[in-house]
């Protein structure tokens, strides 16, 4: 198991995150996505810069020969370390890629939190919107499968026990409304600010201009700019961070659900092709609720850190920073995967009709019951799920 | 030191958390607050019974004498050990104290986890606004403070090292903008969902007219009335517990800077009166940025706990519901000690200008420049501390 | 709902906490118990100043005045925010209470920090010998229903999917193994170090004399002399609360199981006297398990508070060490509530051989197999089930 | 920036965590790392199968091969997804790579927790060994500096206060006994047991001789056995995890303190080739320390997922067991990165002396004291000093 050259050894591919391995959130968000973020924030300063005639036109050559780049994540990480970010060795091989002349203008007047904070917001913008797609998809599903069974009657169970009689599009309904404030939340980060703060928040190398700046190099990146440097007000990784956690649990909510219906003695669900054992050729695991739990499991912890880091001293805190990068993609990538796997998972879905009716009957005879019990329960519930279906049509309009 | 029958010897009365004790938010999250605050529930829920029509005008007389109820909140919690939540109790007890023929109006198709839920949700928007108003107070210190020093020239320090001139002015403009970022996330939560799910999540009792019973029910209460039943889709919840954690680490970014800023070799700023030492005669210690400071570091576990419990299962979880309460009156206890804490500090925090200047002689004695140098970073802060200012017209308009 | 003097409005009385509410861990960890601990230093403090001669035998009898104190827990904590701790206010009420000639060893060449820090490892020592005996209670009724039932076939879950047989002796043997495991780490806890390294760790005041009083002022208090302070290393608060986590997850393990097991789907276990439920009538929560799974879901967050709180700064930190304080006193609530409600659950645990069989039965159909293959999956779970209980005699040797 | 076949597109080769970027531990437990404890698990079954006589001679002839195979990491972690692990792709490739009639043996009687749980403690081990061999050279190093400096005076802070004397080697003695502390946590994870359990916790495959298969598999990887399967009683994740915790803070506590040492105004130490800064070249900033405090920041969160992990469902959770790989991987990554950069720091920590004295001379003046002052408070810190060195002695021996 030979290691490689650019890290290969050392790199985390996925294998110990099948919640995000393989989905496309997973490579938004890989140390590739970072560096191209990195440059293209750092190209998009140099153009920033022009338009507002700071620097001349003639520099906007460099922006296109550092989009041109071709820059090993590997090797910036290695060289990360001696100044603790991985801005400054990129900028030394920007510096070196530009025109002698243009040099100058690169990386001019900003600092490497503003490069690379620009960046996670690139990713983190482009990884909501994926998101924002995946629980789409998922809340369209859910919809429909809730619009089909509202009239299909279930038990409802509250603390492990079978309780009164629902319907399964009211359970469906629940779940829906969960992914309609994911889909809110999530829309919140689709575009983010950019940084430009330069070395200390005032930018002050850009004189009068710095809003000009500002608002030219969050245009060029299609983000927002914000009305003052956030370098030490860390509230758009704190909303970030909350939107993807609501996100993730909305998800987690859903799987959790059915992992109870996919237990053997209940029975009421499965996944379309359940996970294999390696030990047992008779079960089907629900694979994917599973994963989806586990991603819902780390969210709340990577949170913590990111809130923890928002009481930032200074004009930049000695270690609070450095330690939101890290946590800050494994919000996206856990919410990503869960938002990816529970669409798929939701459309594969197999319903257990007979089952639900078994359990159903089960409560009938512990209580003596009879259908018009079940009706005096159920009868109702398509208020809710009516007015549940009018916010999707809201949501979605 | 004798235990009471009140449950006295285990009270928690705040003697380990004098970031709260004694704070306006911790006496409107007591244990009294919350028996009262579900009394209000079940008084509110007779009242919608009878506007509705379900109940008859006669149950109205319920609602008085619950309302005239005075129970112990200790009691309560000894007895909520059986079943799980100091509902059941509180019901026994409700249902005891209202005319025979009125008991069965009383907790009418409803469930504990409704009142505790509402209860909770009362609790936290009258926390939330008692928050609003020490932010508020904070914020206009913050902008006052702002203006009148904002060419007052400091040092700006990233990673512990000096690093530019900016002025104290556009530190203080962060904070604001910190502190506008909380406010408007705490105004959020000055009004809140109710919950009034029944049994489980279907309001079944009510039949058709759940939808009114709920927007009578919140009417009372003047709340909001939820699209469908939260019982476990815990987004009230994730929502607050964010808002919370955001304001309480804007007060932690500021409590952060006046740490550095009152070190002995900083000497930038000091609380009006430090706190003693119990020890050392001649130390005035940061003793309230430091209740800050500990508080900010207690909020993000706290809302860990409230996400990872929004993945609960079926129609009640078997303990993700249970785990919610305790953080849930943490996040609103220091937030709000947080708040005012801040607000207090602020509010009488000296600067010392002569250090201040002395500071900042340094670095320019380090890097070999003069006061236009420090012209040159700081003539233009005040367009970003104009932005700002124009923020805060706009949030308080 | 009427306020009272001693902080009634504002006091946690346990209402939000059922999982520990009424336990002895909880009065043991109260606020009156942690002012009586403060106490209790300070007075060993003036005797083990005597008994190494440091102070003059007559002041013996401040020790005993203190002993004599009733202190008001309320007080102290709305006094403790002046300064930033309760152990200001605490010695300000000590020396008024001594002879004038022996007011000065009250308190000498102490700090706040070595009292509360003495005074909380005092209560953390009460708490785990608590925990200890609770965790025992446990260990020995599961050694008993293991050795019972070790038998008793039923069928081995993974992933909620029926995998294959298991003996209901085995499936306990693991629950004891992991309480054995709890009872090892929390008796490395009921005896702890005590804090006296005076104002900045040095314990200057007692000149050559420091480890002679600090040795004896932990004998005077039946705990260990750290080999220098721990101010700022935090170690011993570290292992308390991995203990106390350990503990408390250890349980929260049993629960989860009793929780599935009690699905009426399952319907493998019941508690001896199930929770009543506010709405319904036919149910029978399993009350217990639900809190002890409450109190495994909030212990990981607390810990991570005392965790991050170890990096703690100069000689004693601005934040982090009064971020502890909670924290610490709710590891050992959680854990405390935890160990009681578990022993108490197991002691009543219902289990139902028939649902235990109906269940087995359900798995031999699925694979189509036989008696004979349970027999192979079974006959040797003995060996294992017989380490177990091997282990149990050397922890309880 | 093309995507690579290998998942490099997705993958995370250190970019974001340059606390932890190119160090030793982060090649110990990079996915190639457990992909091959893995597979020298498998072999190691194989052959303990052998040895006990289950399997024939000729059985060994598989491991060898098993041994020689090269796979890759990413392949299997996009395979994991179906299943929910990566053991199931990587079985499917051995047993195709050995003899058909030996295939059969591979893999037998066990299951993917038993390989995945086995292989993450082989890599942890290998960390663990690192990291005391890290925290060794850290030790020494601040035993001999502790040694050096036991008499040179400096200030104490408390609360960020100057506060009283005391000496650097005293300040180091404390960071000192926290790194033994530390070590003799990280000591008890050099070897960890192996995971045998079978499909079920049972090992029933290998009927009676299940015991003596785990003692030749533990024996084969030079692990140890456990008294009965750990599947869902994970004593020894959380005992990994809080060691590894209280390693990343005794390392925090230092950078804490050399943060706070290197700042412009106080100027005590700085790190030998102060990181540089990409927009300020007068900037040296304590990088290291910087770094070492992201890690400490990031532990314990990573620590609660382990924690929360523990109360873990039936013989297999759905999705308590997924949630812990990658917080496993974290807990190594970053105390290993926080030891080797910590190790490296104070290896190259520069103290000023003149500052120290500068700082000293400050306090000497406020409290309006002298040279006999400094001596009445630091003549005795050697007693001290002497007991942690005394304690080097022992913790090395």
């Amino acid at each position: 198991m030979s290691s490689r050259a650019d890290g290969g050894a050392s790199a985390d591919v996925g294998l110990l995150s099948p919640a995000t391995a393989g989905t496309t959130v997973e490579s938004l968000t890989g140390d590739h996505a970072v560096v191209a973020a990195m440059v293209r924030a750092e190209a998009a300063l140099v153009r920033a810069l022009v338009e507002v005639g700071l620097a001349p036109a003639s520099a906007a050559a460099a922006a296109d020969a550092i989009d041109a780049l071709t820059l090993d994540a590997r090797t910036l990480a290695v060289e990360a370390v001696e100044g603790g970010n991985p801005v400054i060795p990129l900028v030394r091989r920007l510096r070196a890629a530009v025109a002698d002349d243009d040099a100058s203008w690169v990386h001019h007047g900003t600092t490497s939190q503003d490069v690379l904070d620009t960046a996670l917001m690139l990713v983190a913008a482009n990884a909501a919107r994926q998101v924002e797609t995946d629980l789409t998809r998922l809340a369209h599903s859910l919809a429909s499968l809730c619009d089909r069974t509202r009239a299909v009657p279930m038990v409802a169970r509250t603390l492990t026990q079978q309780a009164l009689p629902t319907t399964l599009g009211m359970r469906v309904a629940g779940w829906l409304a969960g992914v309609h404030d994911a889909v809110r939340a999530v829309r919140t980060c689709t575009t983010l600010p950019v940084s430009l703060g330069g070395a200390v928040g005032t930018a002050s190398a850009y004189g009068a201009a710095g809003p000009d700046v500002l608002t030219a190099f969050a245009g060029f990146l299609e983000q927002t700019a914000p009305v003052v440097s956030w370098h030490t007000r860390r509230t758009p990784v704190l909303q970030l961070a909350s939107a993807m956690v609501l996100a993730g649990e909305g998800c987690g909510k859903i799987a959790a659900d059915v992992l109870v219906m996919s237990q053997t003695e209940v029975g009421e669900a499965r996944e379309d092709h359940g996970g294999p054992s390696s030990a047992m050729a008779h079960k089907a695991n629900p694979a994917q609720a599973v994963l989806v739990a586990a991603a819902a499991r780390q969210l709340p912890a990577a949170g913590s850190v990111l809130a923890a880091s928002a009481a930032a001293e200074q004009e930049r805190p000695a270690g609070a920073w450095h330690a939101e990068w890290q946590p800050l993609r494994a919000v996206l990538r856990l919410a990503g995967g869960a938002a990816e796997r529970t669409a798929d998972l939701v459309a594969g879905l197999q319903l257990d009709h007979d089952a639900l009716r078994r359990n159903l009957d089960r409560l009938l005879q512990a209580v003596g019951e009879d259908e018009a019990w079940v009706g005096l329960h159920t009868d109702h519930v398509g208020t809710w799920i009516d007015r549940v279906l009018a916010q999707h049509e809201e949501v979605f309009a």
